[in-house]
């Protein structure tokens, strides 16, 4: 089950960082759905490396072929299938950590996982790369849900200790839609801070982390089910799959702790006729449920593991310590690049929420 | 699936806070594992009501009837279903809620996903009651674990602003066990001042959060696999199961998406031949798997939407606002009783990541 | 996953044939539907032992207790469990069996599983008490399908050499709904022949097996997915659940093997403007999706292991031969008692594949 | 989940017949084992079309490319993944069955499941074709199962009216290993028969079906649980996903209904101090868990749907009766290249359920 989850909507993620190719499978999509795959490329490309400074300058195309489920641009019912050939690797460059793992990443872990037999060029099956799959499954999902009036979208909330600008919670107008190579914040001055904060750690041969927020606007109140198979489960569940993400909070998250419930609770208000909250403090899920206000969570992104300091490791065949260097190409700030991963993975989940809201 | 979790081990849980009974059913157990009631019953007691001022004073027993899957106290194998009898039900205060949802709770959001069917009785199915059966699996679950040397142990640590002694989370001694009535705090001073918060809300008809943390020690490295099946996803699917949970993190969590990448990494180093971590940033967990250090997590717990307080609502009926008095037996914080079923859901995740992997 | 069933609807099945209680949750079911526990009293009833001179004397009431699910007598979409108590055994007759194998039964696999902790008192959880849970779920199921124009109903088609009228497998007419002890077959002769068989049996201390025939009326196409969810698929994996159960076959099925693809294939006409096949050699299903003809399926059942004749085993203690004689209280042929639990699990998955298809 | 099954190994089967490619990945295979790919490659060419007088004349090369899951030819614990391209595609041939559904085939229901948008070329997803990646994913399984002395092989018991010799159901030596192009029978007279029936049949511008008959030895006993979760309904759950697959029986299957108890039980022997049956009609399997004894099972395949004769059908569109007459190049008697799919698909759930044993 490692790499596939869903249950209407399932997507299968296969491949390694250097192995011949990545891709996804998606089973279970609505048949007659078109699929734009210039929009989507626009999408992939928001996520793909090598376009900016804070990036590894790794170059892959991220240029998806549908081997299946399609019929012309028209999803048929049969599973989605796309491919992402591997073109640009050096594994040489991880020789030295088959027998000493990296402090920070799954390496040691997993090797005690796989017996030792896990792939480990270029972080393997755990590699950030496999984002991209996810992000043609996602992006195939958000036109899908944009037919359907829901918007997924995403922003970095805080990065080396910068705040961007706090999003309207009760608006169903969408976050702006970014464009590959444009900084993900709504502040324009936050944004340049970030950056700057990502150069700084760059300089140091360091890494930052970042929380990144994500409204979805649009979705119907009713969808999801109390206790295990409420919203906040399936999203988290799925969001724990991307790499570096240590944290998952909806609504006022881990903030709502310290209030009291007189400043926490949304009352409900009579607005155009409509049922809404007067705030958002909920994140657009109570009980499990959506109540039809947009759904808001964050996300942690813990600092990329791989930096180019000298750190402490053990030799796995020795078991002695031993210094570490890590070479090989990586982000100094992977928080950019995860924007829309968070946004591919939120639009799956609430796909098949509302595919099967459509049958309770 | 909205009330079963789980794969290798499978937890039905089911009932209403005002329907005859309510219960749960554990399939997948393993055969020949001893049931001691009375230790089970010590820990269901931590979580039961009316037992200090800071909670319902709704009396239940919460003295759970095995009906199958014992034979003696032995598990056979089969399904174990445990039932709790409702007896202290007092369905007439809600009559009021039929029609008008209370802030901050399910009753909008689940009247829509059940077209105005639900059972609101006491909050039905998503009462905080229904946490009784998951703790009778995670009791059972919690014994299992035992025998093979890993406790899952969790204390409050910050409620009202007040923050509780951080434990030392590379140590595989476990926290201490709580017992019922204690206030589960490693510092008493903390525990006193958190108390009086607890009070100090009360006496305004208000209710407080707060956040509670939980580590598991003697958990064998190599459990879970990478991506969507990793030990974070599943926790937290589960975790989130449990009412008023709006955050969850491993690790530093959200603390280290503000850190750099030398100051969150974990270096391995040898210690009495053993390989371990220099520090546990990672809580356990690396690349979706476990490292062989104590996992740790924190979840947060909003404060409780019941209070005293007059709230503005909405007449469903009429689609008017109205002003809301909530009547009815209520805790002005739940995070308390919450801290022995973090331990329970914890403890089914764990034992079921265990027994796959002794399948590996 | 043992005794737990489906996705959209979920059904798990707990207890022993002598444990306290045998019981049954269903998760997933639409709220808003009525439940006549009257006539789902009637259903039941037409599985109850003690009724007739082919099955066992046991006497139990098998009236369900409805713990949790409803509301008044009205599904709230919270899980519906239903528990009968277990009142009449006598486990002392089976103190023989724990240390020597019954043939035919799965007391040594079982035992092998489980590793010798298995309940062997009256079968334990592979009783054939335990389709009793199985059909208050079915029962429930089919009136929640009868009010969408769908009736599931079977009858005995071979016995002892025995056959009985082959019903219009194009008809949309339901068959018959039979009563309690009333013999399950559409021919009376046939039926009279099939219980001297049956009679003729109990005189030698033996038992005889048979076929059960379901049609399924009123079932629209399209539901059902290629390939590994199929309906056949689906309903395969269920009614092997019912003990006894060694074949299961669709539409012509194995006789479809020895004919032409001329004489096999049901060409397509219009009737009454509507599409419709000439014949339903295909039992309604096609590529794995219904086609909107009845779907026409067969469950081989083998005769009751239990006899009283003196029969060949081992003591597992020891690892010597024995012979073993069987007492307590069994059926010379469980067929006519399995006929609505052979409806009753139909009901279950066509009522997951309805609800299922309303969300495609 | 239409096109993915499993639970400890997911197999996700992807593609359609004139689609750019067809594969299959396979999640959850144990780390470490290598895949003989000549091994493999000999068992794909038993599967492949092209290569007989009873089979269609569309030639494919069936040679997977490995994507992903391997370092080396070993196993890493990643998803393998395996793509075999389509080449040799003559779509027009298809373009008259898009309005009108051939008798016999899924292109009625199917086009009712997905509202007209499924892939009607070839078959889609639903042609045979798609079998070839279920035995890349069967065909490595069996190299796992073979290593821990498991075999799971199949022979055509019944064809044309003629019988193959019926195995020793008791003996652990495995069936006959069959080779590319040879007929898969236990005896060469029967083999000659049955070819003659095919080729009588092709005169006639007919198709046959038949009887596969599936024997896997080696099981150990214990493996599978009861009522839902047993080796019967997880195998016919599999088993039904071939396409033509319209009956599964296991042991003395649709015979057993016709014995009586004493007939078909099978007594308990010590043979060379170990615990057997004197007789296998159980197949191996009771209260759903394997006994040690060789499983044994039946599938019924139906005749080819496709034939050269006119048929009726209607056209969709303007609903109106009307002869077709289907073109295209198809096989008289598919059932000699489904026995490796049997072969591929039992092996799948066998590995499936032992590795599972292994954590019991």
């Amino acid at each position: 089950m490692a790499s596939i989850f869903g249950r209407r909507i399932q997507v299968s993620v296969w491949g390694q960082s250097h192995s011949p190719a990545i891709g996804v499978t998606v089973d279970g999509l609505p048949a007659g759905e078109a699929v734009d795959t210039e929009e989507l490329q626009a999408f992939l490309n928001r996520r793909a490396p090598g376009q900016a400074d804070y990036a590894t300058p790794r170059k892959e195309e991220d240029r998806p072929e549908f081997l299946s489920g399609l019929v012309g641009n028209i999803t048929c019912g049969a599973p989605l299938t796309a491919l992402i050939r591997n073109t640009n690797t050096k594994s040489q460059h991880y020789d030295n950590l088959r027998d000493v793992p990296r402090p920070g990443h799954g390496d040691y872990a997993i090797g005690r996982r796989f017996h030792g037999f896990q792939d480990v060029a270029g972080g393997g099956h755990t590699s950030g790369r496999l984002t991209a799959p996810i992000c043609v499954a996602g992006g195939v999902c958000m036109q899908i849900l944009a037919r359907r009036g829901i918007q997924v979208r995403a922003h970095i909330s805080s990065l080396g200790g910068v705040a961007d600008t706090v999003p309207d919670y009760c608006s169903q107008t969408p976050l702006p839609a970014f464009a590959a190579g444009e900084f993900p914040v709504l502040s324009p001055e936050a944004g340049e801070k970030m950056h700057a904060a990502i150069l700084e750690a760059k300089s140091r041969a360091d890494s930052v982390g970042g929380v990144i927020e994500c409204l979805a606007t649009g979705v119907p109140a009713g969808l999801g089910s109390p206790m295990f198979d409420g919203v906040e489960n399936r999203l988290a569940a799925a969001l724990f799959g991307i790499p570096a993400v240590k944290g998952v909070e909806f609504g006022n998250g881990f903030a709502a702790a310290g209030l009291t419930g007189s400043e926490n609770n949304d009352p409900f208000v009579v607005e155009d006729g409509q049922i809404r909250t007067a705030a958002n403090r909920h994140g657009g899920i109570l009980g499990g449920v959506t109540s039809g206000m947009p759904i808001v969570f964050r996300v942690a992104v813990k600092p990329t593991p791989s930096i180019g300091q000298p750190q402490r490791s053990v030799r796995l065949s020795t078991n002695e310590e031993e210094e570490l260097v890590i070479h090989g190409r990586h982000d100094p700030c992977i928080v950019p690049r995860v924007v829309p991963v968070v946004e591919a993975v939120a639009a799956i989940v609430l796909l098949e929420l509302l595919l099967e809201g459509e049958a309770v």
